[in-house]
């Protein structure tokens, strides 16, 4: 099936959709993005992912070209015309496409660029996902992961050296500390206590993440938002990541050593029970 | 008058020149780019460049989609096409436009993106450019600024940071040492002795550095390869920067202090002088 997608007011088959080579997406990765995911035709925490894109746009000098209830409508409409039961929307904003490539922002009243596609993802919301693991690798992104731009090449590198060593995913490191997952937070439980990376600029605020510290604050769980060490990650009793796409999935191996049981523990299991519950609830 | 541009083996009016909203570029940063200067409708040092750019893509497990020959075939007809005499040349390559957004790497048979057109600018290789003030900014890119991406929000901003602050430049500054300006190399000159970072990970291994290097041990110049500070660049002699597009320009102000006389040193003067004398004769 080809997809239908948006593109600046448009919306298109897939293969028609297409961006100048001047936009400075494509030429200067100057662009923001979000992905919400779909339960049951449903968005996921759009207000959420709405606020962060504010935010990232914001923090970027970048215009808002559409408002929140625009791009609801646009969200809602690609869900309802590629029929997506569960899977996500992908939105990317960027600076527009200038008459000429410079490093000096193009005119205020250059018109930006926005994208919309879909993914259908059957099977997303699973009670029980496939745990994955993870290798380590040092963290070599730029200093501002907190504005989620499309600077994604070392995410990207980093998911291939995880497969290259067979396995899932890696956790990327910082000064001894880990920052969080090529593109979802990291998080391990040691006796019963769930402890994850606090805010700041070396981490994405992850929608998900905001999620699910308040479900478990709310069950009565311990949080605890501080760094910690891969050595400390390998002692856990269980290790877990969250985002948009995964919603919450164990992680049963750190470097070729087994986390736990090597199954998924308990606690990720019963957050990832309550997210999807809430989520599919208060999904719009 | 509209520019003819190359992409992926067509040469098409600029206004029509367009990639998918798919392509890696655009999703990802996942692409590499060069810059060739144009002098008296030749291309400087198109080695230099096109060696450079088989490393990029080689650090980065791109293919390459193009051999030399074809690209020098490529650049040449742009620049005939466009009438430059005076300019360059931009080129990017990125991973292509796999099917569908993913961090894992597209299929090897993916077919690429290609990206060339060109930039006019009559008086590039005027004697006497105008100089130029710089600020000092914290360098917060990712760790391989020797690979040559298309992740250059950094920079950008940077440039945005520089003209609030009435200047024209930013010097970049990791753990106290200049890394290098935002799209050029950065030079001090004291005791007439040129004083430029060394090369590594943290600063793109510029083809004009390369060069002015050569040409200035040539002519019996003293060079040294090491860190220095923004406040050693203050008490310089004189300042300047390089790259394909400034050739050797004088930095005459830094953080709002005047470097020597303010009006640019004789060492950037002799480097420019040399510099395009040679790339003129050596241009192809």
């Amino acid at each position: 099936m080809t997809r239908t997608v948006y593109v600046n007011g448009q919306y298109l088959p897939e293969d028609e959709a297409k961006v100048s080579i001047f936009d400075r997406g494509f030429l200067m990765a100057d662009g923001v993005y979000e992905v919400t995911s779909v339960i049951g035709g449903k968005l996921v925490d759009f207000d959420g992912h709405a606020t962060r894109l504010e935010r990232s746009l914001s923090e970027l000098d970048m215009g808002q070209p559409l408002t929140k209830d625009e791009l609801l409508e646009v969200h809602r409409e690609l869900v309802r015309l590629n029929e997506i039961d569960e899977g996500g929307v992908y939105l990317q904003i960027t600076r527009g496409a200038p008459a000429d490539r410079d490093f000096v922002f193009p005119p205020a009243d250059t018109p930006q660029t926005v994208v919309l596609f879909t993914q259908s993802k059957p099977g997303l919301s699973a009670a029980t996902p496939k745990p994955i693991s993870v290798i380590s690798i040092e963290d070599q992104r730029w200093g501002r992961r907190d504005i989620k731009t499309v600077q994604l090449l070392y995410p990207s590198l980093g998911k291939m050296m995880a497969k290259a060593a067979g396995a899932d995913d890696a956790w990327m490191v910082e000064d001894g500390f880990v920052t969080e997952g090529t593109s979802n937070n990291a998080y391990i439980v040691k006796g019963r206590k769930i402890i994850t990376r606090h805010l700041g600029n070396e981490i994405l605020h992850g929608i998900t993440r905001a999620a699910v510290l308040r479900f478990a604050r709310e069950a009565q769980m311990e949080v605890e938002e501080r760094n910690f060490t891969i050595d400390e990650a390998k002692e856990a009793d269980e290790a877990f990541i969250t985002s948009a796409t995964m919603f919450v999935t164990p992680v049963v191996a750190i470097d070729g050593e087994q986390i736990g049981n090597g199954e998924g523990g308990g606690i990720a299991a019963r957050l990832r029970e309550i997210y999807i519950e809430e989520s599919r609830k208060a999904a719009v």
